[in-house]
């Protein structure tokens, strides 16, 4: 058995059954081996960016990792970015990255680079494979190392010559990730903590919202009183009618601050201590509050959801995780606007969608109106590298074919990754593409500001204006296979999305609103 | 002044005048800047990969650079593939890659990453600067760094802090780059070889490609009755009626290893010796035969022109270099197919033209009918990895306007960089867009028999057809403001042709072209 073949057979035997390629000559055998190995799924990507970013949404909904074929290390590169934001996420992904036959790197061809060099930046995990016998061994070890815990991408370079050579054979799974479990004593200290009367705070990332976690913690603060915030950017956050509502950590740092003043304690939960996204001048990048202290319930190696029940036992609460009312706003009517976009999202969200959210300025008016909507999944940009939200919505439908997927998409940030829209249709993929098209960099335009850039000439201004041309994101839409329409009021946008999500495949609707900004 | 604005400052001194902008926070200061500093000419992109590749254009047809704008790690890792072609192109190229305040990296806020292992790869020269006193003396040592000799992308990381404070002043511009000269006494040994009645080769590239050194390289020829071959891949490639015609090596190694079979002496004149682009079992690698000595004439940090020169004055060659005969072809009639492309394209191409390259399969039929041409340069994918194309038309066409500019792309190609196109409409560049569309990775399936990949089934197969669904770039153009049109007939597609070539600013045609495999 040749090596590529070993490979796929280890990997379908690991649980690694979807592969995003954009292959090149290097990983030809790979390709090939599809044909002997039909348990895995090839899905072909016309961009690297976009395989990247699909491992990511693909590993968000199912918690094991699909595999990101690339093409020697320019390949890597232009999957870099959204390799950074599956790390944020801190999903497990596997990267195979071809490469040039062993013993023909010293020529230093054409596309010769440092595989490595430009791996370590997202990945945990590094691993060149020598030979063709080392395939199986090597892909298990990958996928091993991708699902941890902690979750991580795992980059396993393969050699072309491993690839084709004889000699191979496929290996065992790797045994199933084993989280750890926080000790009762650390857990008895927090709960003695939080029954002191003094000001605590939650903060719950990762694994902590999704639903298990929620109803764990919602529990918790109902009986300490303690404060309840998610993270600014979930991997993955379940949330509507009757789920626990917790609010994010809000983007601007001066309001995170202020929602975090005056807490005398905070305990992490599968989250970080909150940091401002970028430093401005004069402002805090640390946005704790000094008289604050920091304590880590859980992380990510360990079984989060349940040390979140371990604490809510042992703070003696209630059982009644209570939720979010059910309630959907009224269709809208009048000017098509980012408001009006969410209220139409909020009247008519399908139970169990899957929403990637990528809507930047436009987003704010999102989230509120879907507050009470049927329950669902919301994912955001982890990373902050944009171009992100369109793969993930490739990866999610991917892995949980039946679940609608709506990504709200900004126009700048669709941009960065468009050729997504063409992997949706031909995998006639169920997603609703919701195209907020202001024509500007609108977020841009606030930190400019924000960042004390005084930029009133003409030119630094058009720097951020992406109206000139105006993109035709339904012209878009049709040259990548994908059907598209431009309503030109709240209510046909309305319309427009009611059919867009009664329909099989994709469709994208581009709303031109107003900028906030 | 603050750093950004000594930095822009200090570019415009030092004769960079052009910058290829997709920036985010971090690099605000620098946007704001470029009201105060009008001599730099701020060119937006939506997408890095643009910008890399568009320094990489404008370079090639300058020999200057231009800043490449990026935000961040993952700003430059959507950069990387492009610089990678950039390095390979040999071209002097400056990336400013902005990045968090100093004081805030080690918050590791999303955006957090290791910029310097990213850019080790494509950059031979690196430096994080440290204060805004720096800025300025930073910015000329990377100017200095990117003209070389030899040429190289030069790496300057730009902390938001040392871009938004005080204190900063320009400063002076850097040397002008200084070549070296061959010795003589290596030139004469070198002649004394070529007359020695043996058989020897001249291999050319880099700045052996323009008219200087290629007048000198026939004159060697014609003189002593070498064998002159170029590289396989030119960064530019002056040609058509009056300039001594080059043979390219072939792409597929065992045609090249042909063409060098039985020579003696091979001369490298700017270029390396030359090595198959991949790997396949049972072939070499390295295509120097073996009998025969590799000497070097000269190198990237030698004045290459000159070292021809000189050579051509040792042999006591004539002074008449000869040259290609006028001719064109006929316009084509017919299918519409890559080879009537090629007839088109020989059949109209202006006198000054700039062709970039990346056609690929279709490529193949490009050179042959217009080797008769007016004179013209022409650009080809240096570095392997697709999605060079269309950006480096940008550049060129930015770098000289006036000229007019043609795109032969590929559809698999295309795609990688798409926003190209928005950038041709924004700037109006003079550029047409030929789009060879056989919707297929067509090399893919070429190479899958050449590394003796037997795929004979659907699934694999699958992996190399774009086809399903068909892209549509007629309507992508048009999405992103660029006119487009796609011709039936060769007929149809030679007067769209003549039509783009004689309107100003940007349009695309779309030739539907039977794969050649």
């Amino acid at each position: 058995m040749i090596g590529a073949e070993a490979l796929l057979r280890t990997l379908v035997g690991s649980g690694v059954n979807v592969c995003f390629a954009n292959p090149g000559t290097s990983e030809m055998h790979f390709v090939a081996a599809l044909d002997a190995v039909s348990e895995m799924r090839g899905v072909l990507v016309l961009f690297e960016g976009v395989a990247t970013g699909a491992t990511d949404g693909y590993a968000r909904m199912t918690g094991a990792p699909a595999v990101a074929l690339l093409h020697l290390g320019p390949g890597l590169g232009n999957g870099l970015a959204n390799l950074h934001n599956a790390r944020r996420s801190r999903v497990p992904v596997v990267t195979v990255v071809g490469d040039h036959a062993s013993y023909h790197k010293r020529f230093d061809a054409q596309l010769e680079s440092d595989i490595e060099s430009v791996a370590r930046n997202v990945s945990g995990w590094i691993r060149r494979t020598a030979r063709a016998e080392d395939t199986g061994p090597d892909a298990a070890d990958a996928v091993a190392a991708a699902l941890g815990p902690p979750a991580q991408v795992a980059t396993l370079i393969l050699p072309a010559d491993a690839s084709w050579s004889d000699g191979a054979a496929p290996a065992a799974a790797p045994p199933r990730p084993r989280y750890g479990a926080v000790p009762a004593a650390e857990i008895e200290s927090i709960a003695a903590t939080l029954r002191n009367g003094q000001r605590c705070g939650l903060l719950l990332g990762g694994a902590a919202l999704q639903e298990r976690g929620l109803r764990a913690a919602a529990r918790i603060a109902a009986e300490c009183g303690i404060e309840l915030f998610a993270e600014t950017f979930p991997t993955r956050l379940a949330r509507g009618a009757g789920l626990p509502a917790v609010e994010r950590l809000p983007y601007l740092a001066e309001l995170a601050k202020g929602q975090l003043e005056g807490l005398q304690h905070l305990f992490l939960a599968d989250a970080r201590a909150p940091v401002s996204f970028f430093a401005y001048p004069g402002k805090p990048s640390y946005l704790v509050p000094d008289q604050c202290d920091v304590g880590v319930l859980a992380g990510g190696a360990d079984d989060v959801p349940a040390a979140l029940e371990a604490l809510a036992d042992a703070v003696d609460a209630g059982s009644d995780s209570g939720g979010a009312p059910a309630a959907r706003p009224r269709r809208p009517g009048g000017e098509l606007t980012a408001e009006t976009v969410g209220q139409a999202l909020g009247a008519l969200l399908p139970e169990d969608a899957i929403v990637s959210d990528e809507a930047n300025t436009s987003g704010i008016y999102m989230t509120g109106p879907t507050a009470g909507a049927p329950p669902h999944d919301w994912l955001t940009l982890t990373g902050g590298s944009i171009g992100q939200g369109l793969p993930v919505a490739v990866g999610a439908a991917v892995a949980q074919p039946g679940r609608r997927v709506i990504a709200l998409e900004a126009d700048g940030s669709a941009l960065y990754t468009i050729q997504s829209l063409w992997t949706m249709a031909r995998e006639q993929l169920d997603v609703t593409v919701v195209l907020l098209s202001n024509r500007r960099y609108a977020i841009l335009r606030m930190e400019l500001a924000r960042v004390g850039a005084t930029a009133s000439g003409e030119r630094a201004s058009a720097m951020l204006d992406i109206g000139d041309p105006d993109i035709d994101f339904v012209a878009l839409a049709r040259g990548l296979g994908v059907p598209a329409s431009r309503p030109g009021t709240a209510e046909e946008f309305t319309t427009e999305l009611e059919r867009s999500l009664a329909t099989p495949g994709p469709s994208l609707i581009e709303a031109v609103v107003p900028s906030i900004f």
